[in-house]
């Protein structure tokens, strides 16, 4: 019904970050790509398959060192439904090598369908007399465009399967201020936003201090991100942003309080991508994600 | 590039309505039901296999008469990569039958993530040296909350594939107002996504007036609808709350321009669950949809 889980998986391995598991399939190795290709044709059949066993090798590489993953569903969509089983995979092999996963979907919708996309990521289905997982994530990211309606949904299905939500809050993209930062009286969007995370997580205390529900903040607005921290103070924050689209540990050091939590910060092309970058054998691919996560380890842990 | 197909089938069958395709597994009548488990147990597979049956005689006793199926995305994912298997299948069978298919999915994100939720839903995914569909809608439903960069993305797969897109503007759920009813400055927030939407379409003009950027604007705001009409005139509304939410003819009137396009007003339960109001034997359960659609468009036109 909380974040807890996430927390002891981040105190166990002393590193507050989660990987994005985003696998384009520029990203991947083409001998791996070829292998699927030469298996299953050029289709979304041979497209899932490389990406499963790129995903599976960074599982292996980051288990023991990295609290969480987070895989992206827009890479898995992408692919099709061919791409939505990789990423059921992808989940369950995470989980069981003990790593947190939060599904990166920011699903939003009301009432009942709001309950079907809680279900399908964070609860299970009833199928006939069984209850069955779908996709099977520890938390889901959430768009609270819609109000209320579009969240409280959620909570119940966190309550029941021991599962978080990230709300939208303020994103790390250029352009996020042109709703989030207009003030609605004299609080900006992504403060109402926030204040809002503050009230829907009463409902799912957590025992470190921090509720189920938390708040996505971008890495590319440290201002802000220290704003947020000091007003919601139960409020987990999924950090984005840092690497490659521009932000640092310098501006991420805002986000995390006087322990040390408060922040998951997520890496996703620094890390997929560190084998390209390092120019090593693409045989090494993992090892490379691998001391990437560590070099982001040092440098977040840093600044705590 | 436009929402002009939707537009020529609202035109040919005289029918501004859209049946939404929410196949919870318990709207499906149980000989169909049974009849998957018996094959498949009591499985995501069989749930899977009971919603393509449904859906295939659902699209089989409307194709004639209405002109788009909204398929919810939710309803599918809860049902894992079997249930988005299926959204692939129902969409195929209708685009076969001729109908425009909105895959009504809320996604949301930014820059390369969005362009792949594009491509997912609308787009052709590059596998090797092909260019394959994944799942192939006419149209999808995004939010904006991210601003222009969650939207921008999507504009150029638009134009590559001759789809639209539908953007959140005021939502049909009793919380919608919290947010999208604040005042930015002197304008309400759903008032400045709906100019967003008339800014955005000028990139992806229509033959009839209507660019590919729609609209959603809730049935069960009457006086938005009417607002939101006079002031994006180049913006298509897709109207859902009809029916089971509480919206009715006369409330919807206001959407429709002179002409009787500008909206298209959405039934889901209503026509899904016809056959258990109508107490009709469950084997008429399609026959019954197809008595509901009609009544809808007699209900809808009789206000244009």
């Amino acid at each position: 019904m909380s974040l807890d889980r996430m927390i002891e998986n981040i105190r166990r391995t002393g590193n507050p970050t989660v990987a994005g598991l985003d696998p384009k399939l520029s990203y991947i190795p083409a001998y791996i790509r070829e292998k699927a290709f030469a298996e299953f044709g050029e289709t979304l059949d041979g497209a899932a398959a490389a990406i499963w066993e790129y995903n599976k090798a960074l599982i292996d590489a980051l288990y023991d060192i990295v609290p969480a993953v987070k895989p992206q569903a827009a890479y898995y969509e992408m692919y099709g439904w061919q791409g939505m089983k990789t990423l059921t995979q992808t989940i369950a092999y995470a989980k069981e090598k003990g790593m947190f996963v939060i599904t990166d979907g920011k699903r939003n919708d009301i009432g009942t369908t709001m309950e079907a996309y809680a279900t399908a990521h964070l609860g299970k289905t009833a199928v006939g007399g069984r209850l069955l997982p779908a996709f099977g994530g520890d938390a889901l990211t959430v768009n609270g465009y819609l109000g209320s309606d579009g969240i409280r949904p959620l909570l119940g299905v966190c309550r029941e399967t021991d599962a978080g939500i990230f709300v939208l809050v303020k994103t790390s993209n250029p352009s996020s201020g042109e709703l989030q930062d207009q003030l609605l009286g004299d609080k900006t969007v992504y403060r109402t936003m926030g204040d809002n995370c503050e009230k829907w997580g009463e409902e799912l205390p957590g025992k470190y201090g921090y509720s189920g529900v938390g708040a996505v903040v971008g890495a590319t607005y440290p201002a802000q991100l220290t704003e947020l921290r000091e007003s919601l103070p139960h409020t987990y924050f999924l950090v984005p942003g840092y690497g490659a689209q521009g932000g640092g540990a310098k501006d991420v050091a805002g986000a995390f309080d006087r322990d040390g939590l408060g922040a998951i910060v997520n890496s996703s092309r620094g890390i997929l991508c560190a084998w390209q970058k390092e120019n090593c054998a693409p045989e090494d691919f993992a090892g490379a994600a691998r001391r990437e996560a560590l070099r982001m380890k040092e440098d977040i842990t840093s600044v705590l």
